[in-house]
């Protein structure tokens, strides 16, 4: 069974993590949000594409949620001697990543060969896949004005409100070729509990997405998508604010409707079980479950879930 | 009294260093070799200018000859996970220096800028200056054919014999506008204990440079060198093995020789006594005194003894 599942940082890199343990017969790709890239001391810092790299790869830090376990700081502190911005903290091994990925995409090699390259180095079975090459940055307009997305998000600790969403350079980019070819390809889509907005919303702007996972529904290929809202709170991150303030309400209801239209199914946390009845009323299945990831076995049982509710003929169109 | 000191890497550091140590008096400005600098993993990386930067900041390594002390490997732990070539060996906090530099070259900083705003930031009083702002390349022509510096150096531990050497881009290079100016104003020039070939020997085929320390001897600036060749062999380095082969004498003799018309007074070593005279008949004063620098006290004391030879009348011409 070929699933693709397209996910932001570290909710949709559990849930890719669940897939990969719990289903050998499970060929995962993961299409991986790329607008919260950015340049850091002149590195291309790719922080969805990396924190999924490394969960896969059984090196992430489970505790931080970003970055390799175990990793150190020397860089860190020397940057910080340089009078160098430190606010957008990287590890030392963390740094080799970056360095490596950041000489062969100077070097003209296409942003989903090089990081395609490290994933087989870390022994990561299946793709993660950049939803394009073209450079695309999400920016936040706040009280305090346009702000890059991680200036928000990890400089000011997603303090300022957020009043609207651009994803620079959307309108340029395009699906790579394996992105194009892992969906036609698909037996089930997998949309993780990313945040709507910022995770997976510059994944499905990209110009020519939505289309590939229309063709395939047309197909028979169901598309499922988890809620990273439960009980009206983002397990992590700025989801259920950013929801808030952008006009949508805050809660598993809210993911769905932004989703209305693309889903034939969506899992619900036990939580939000009343709002099972509402999401079906979108024209979607629901699925009521535990969808708090906290360790491995709740990665993979989660991951069944999913596949069995995908599998399940009443979950096509 | 302000000195300038042509350096390579650790002899050069040493007698930098020592210069620093002894003389608050003393306003130092070292030309450093940049001829063994490379690219590594898309990172320019400069081994003379950080040896002498991390030696002047008190920073360095003394027990490996290169990086800093009590550096850490996490990154270049993953750049072998990654595959990456790692026999050149970064550590964490060097690993930072390189990124900034590089950074900055990139950004369109002259190389001697981007070099001195991290001097400053490490405390270090004086600027280390690269010989040039163009990039020049020592090539050695060995039995296995022509290498880079450091394929030579470092990866192959100095082992093949070396035929020729070519310093690639040095006839585009120029001093820069800081080397000339600390050469013009210098009350005495010393050039430090490295390999006259391949450390001294880029910097002073620098086209203009020699020139400018003629000009210096013309005003009656002494011009003071120290043996890196002490009982025939190198303290450290491939220094008597390359002289022999490229047909010099592998001793302080044969060191003095390539410096005659440059100098006017040489230093060294008391097992290297019995070589004074025949340096002397060179037309250069000789001074016989110990060089091996063990310890912070040799490097100031050594450092005292040049600087009291390039005072007295008597090594002026």
């Amino acid at each position: 069974m070929r699933v693709v599942t397209l996910a932001g940082g570290v909710g949709g890199a559990k849930l890719a993590h669940g897939l990969q343990l719990a289903l050998a017969a499970v060929e995962q790709q993961v299409v991986v949000n790329t607008a919260d890239d950015l340049e850091v001391h002149g590195l291309l810092v790719m922080p969805d594409h990396d924190t999924v790299l490394y969960t896969l790869a059984g090196l992430a830090d489970r505790d931080q949620g970003w970055g390799l376990a175990g990793d150190t700081f020397a860089a860190a502190g020397m940057l910080e001697r340089y009078g160098a911005a430190t606010w957008f903290r990287l590890g030392d091994g963390d740094l080799a990543t970056h360095v490596l990925r950041s000489e062969r995409v100077r070097a003209g090699v296409r942003l989903t060969e090089a990081c395609r390259s490290l994933q087989a180095a870390l022994g990561v079975p299946g793709p993660i896949l950049p939803m394009c090459d073209e450079p695309v940055r999400t920016r936040v307009l706040s009280d305090d004005g346009w702000l890059d997305f991680q200036e928000y998000f990890v400089h000011r600790h997603q303090a300022p409100e957020v009043r609207e969403l651009r994803f620079e350079g959307i309108a340029a980019a395009r699906p790579t070729a394996e992105v194009a070819a892992a969906i036609a390809e698909a037996d089930a889509i997998v949309l993780a509990p990313s945040n709507p907005l910022v995770s997976l919303g510059p994944i499905l702007a990209v110009p020519g997405l939505r289309g590939l996972l229309d063709d395939a529904r047309a197909r028979g290929v169901p598309v499922v998508a988890v809620s990273p809202i439960v009980g009206g709170r983002a397990l992590r991150g700025p989801a259920d604010r950013m929801l808030a303030s952008l006009g949508h309400e805050s809660s598993a209801l809210g993911v769905a409707r932004l989703y209305a239209g693309l889903l034939d199914a969506f899992v619900l946390d036990r939580a939000d079980a009343a709002l099972g009845p509402p999401v079906e009323a979108l024209g979607m299945r629901a699925l009521v479950t535990d969808t708090v990831m906290g360790d491995d076995a709740d990665r993979a049982r989660l991951a069944r879930e999913v596949i069995d509710l995908a599998g399940d003929p009443a979950s096509r169109r």
